[in-house]
């Protein structure tokens, strides 16, 4: 017998690229069943829940579902708030008033942990229910899957714009170093590795929250690398610690913000970037050095997109309508690999998703712990899709000196 | 009589994300010449010329010329070196005695007057020498130029970058500033105008340094943004200065490093955002303020070039060739539009361009001086060139409210 009822369709935490593919996914797949009355988007994820506000997306038009899709940043909006039982039972008196039968929430694992919150409820309350949890995050950091929707277009972004402070820090020489994103897991960081396609080619150096971070190690680092390059372009993540895993941020800056699931204030800041500069300045005494936060562009840069990612974020959507409406089930779609390369979709019990992290395998990570083994080039390399740009150097023959006055090397 | 010799090209300043179509055009079209002996790069500018540093460019591929060409940033690197008088008479030496008879520089006003120096120094020494400048900045800041290469795909980024920063501050709401690269002209900054699709769309606030600015008139117009769409988006550029002609990031940073032509480092810091995040935090009690400074990725995004931007940059690269080659005179070439949208290159003298800024003109920013008008976004438009993207919003209709819990405001 089929649990006929409304679908309810909500986005929680940070956007990604791609998150509007899964939205878009999961509403076009859930419009199909005859059993589903209403594909209803909650605005600011549970915030809209608890307060009813709805928007009928069964009445939104093909047409500009597949433009949202398209476009970066959650649709229907985001929130951050974790709700606590107290919520939840509020949630749910809109949830039964509503003849709400399917929940599907797109998020990371703080979302996975309020997917299974909110289906403990049901549970407890004997109301037939199923609840999906959409896996999507720029960190890559769930567990038991192989990637996560958002993290391809974030890498795409990432490795791109690499390629270009690669370039530029070629043609005007000095210490350049790049704060990324990554709270806890490297894998954002480590994709700016991907820009290196001649020898000489930066990111140089690689710093991630996985591996304690030591400033005289960093100094010493930073100091080889500009000996052999004549310039030094680091990557480092803005999670990273020191031996205590205490973040090197919290060290840095007074005031540190925390949000609603305790997490520190990260992103949004130049302060880390600015630190480290001021540190290689001092005790390097190298004249140029300069930092960039690559700040928010990373998750809703539009014209970065990677394909792979888009039509896998497109396929979990799909996926979480086939899962609770075909198969009467709860639980974490995960991405499993395949082949290289290929995709599948399985569904695990929320508990194996919900608050927990990944990391960097320790064989992405050179035993020195300040860059990325080539392992992790052949995983990450796919999920930026087709089309990747290939940038490239002059060749061309020295012409001989006639005068022969002595100039400086030329850091080819 | 043809004057035969070797052509000479070099790129200095900043680099762009178009400038090697310049090199391409330049070194391709030059080698048509019978008259043209050879064809060198200069490698880092006008410092390759004092060491001899010559890459000889008449034995570089076609395939790999052309993609150099597609490759942001100087291929040939750059400099910051300003020749003096002495400087200039050494780098004579060097071009008399490999027989130099063209020399095309790509750069902005500072190279323009490098240009200048070295024709002087060839017309003093009776030595027969045709001097080109071929234009390029992100600025967009030359005298005379409707626009400059390198400008429209920098506005490609900064304006895609900006539909993403939106969305992404739509979905989870706050105050956002964004610091843009441009010293003294405020073009780029107003450029993060042509991302805005519909009416509650970001930035809502544009500040140039075209116009002083006031920290208690821009804590008000924030204030009113804020209270008008739930949100505040701010584009800031790095160059902002207040009423006395002094840049904000003086009165903010205690120490700020200067080039050799005097300027004020300004990029590769977060300080500017970080302190207006602090002022609005302090003064206005908004809990979710962030900024991003948006960095060098601005002048080197490989994934945002604009191919307007891209064929006009090959364009004035070809002209100097035929310029300095065909007609055999001396000056820089100058973007000319001719139509909407067409152009025309003009060479007009170095002294009218070597040295000069050129600021937004009045009708582009509104009386308030806090946003441009519609009239910058007409102009700004076609220089972004083809496939724009267009980011899509949601329209379908709200769901009926059950239970009329007092919800939120829907920030649409």
């Amino acid at each position: 017998m089929d649990l006929k009822g409304k679908v309810v369709i909500a986005q929680g935490g940070g956007p990604t690229s791609v998150i509007n593919q899964s939205l878009v996914g999961a509403v076009l797949e859930s419009r199909k069943f005859p059993q589903v009355t209403r594909v209803y988007g909650a605005l600011n994820g549970v915030e809209g829940i608890m307060n009813e506000r709805f928007m009928d997306l069964t009445r939104e038009t093909t047409h500009n579902l597949e433009r949202v899709a398209a476009t970066p940043a959650s649709a229907l909006l985001s929130t951050r708030v974790k709700p606590d039982i107290a919520y939840c039972k509020e949630m749910f008196k809109v949830l039964q008033a509503h003849d709400v039968r399917y929940f599907f929430y797109i998020g990371g694992n703080d979302s996975a942990d309020t997917v299974r919150i909110v289906n403990e409820q049901a549970i407890q309350q004997d109301y037939e229910f199923r609840a999906i949890h959409i896996p999507k995050t720029i960190d890559n950091d769930l567990v038991l899957n192989d990637h996560t929707p958002g993290f391809g277009s974030a890498a795409r972004f990432v490795s791109t714009a690499f390629m270009g402070l690669n370039l530029d820090n070629r043609a005007l020489v000095g210490v350049y170093i790049a704060v990324i994103m990554g709270r806890n897991a490297g894998f954002l960081t480590a994709s700016a590795a991907l820009a290196k396609k001649y020898p000489d080619d930066g990111p140089h150096l690689i710093y991630l929250p996985e591996r304690a971070f030591d400033i005289d190690q960093f100094l010493l680092d930073v100091k080889d690398a500009y000996a052999k390059y004549g310039r030094c372009i680091v990557a480092i993540s803005e999670g990273i610690k020191d031996k205590f895993g205490k973040p090197l941020i919290t060290n840095l800056v007074d005031t540190v913000e925390k949000d609603a699931h305790g997490n520190l204030q990260l992103s949004g800041s130049g302060s880390l970037g600015d630190s480290l500069t001021a540190l290689v300045k001092e005790k390097l005494n190298i004249d140029r050095v300069r930092s960039d936060t690559l700040g928010y562009t990373q998750r809703n840069f539009i014209g970065a997109i990677s394909d792979v990612d888009s039509n896998e974020a497109r396929e979990v959507g799909e996926k979480a309508a086939h899962f609770g409406i075909w198969d009467n089930v709860d639980g974490s779609i995960v991405i499993e690999r395949t082949g290289y390369y290929s995709v599948n979709y399985k569904l695990v019990d929320l508990s194996l998703i919900a608050g927990k992290t990944r990391f960097m395998p320790d064989e992405f990570i050179t035993p020195e712990g300040n860059n990325v083994t080539d392992a992790f080039k052949y995983y990450a390399r796919p999920l930026v899709g087709s089309g990747f740009p290939q940038p490239s150097q002059l060749r061309a023959p020295m012409a001989p000196k006639i005068l022969d006055i002595h100039g400086k090397p030329f850091h080819s």
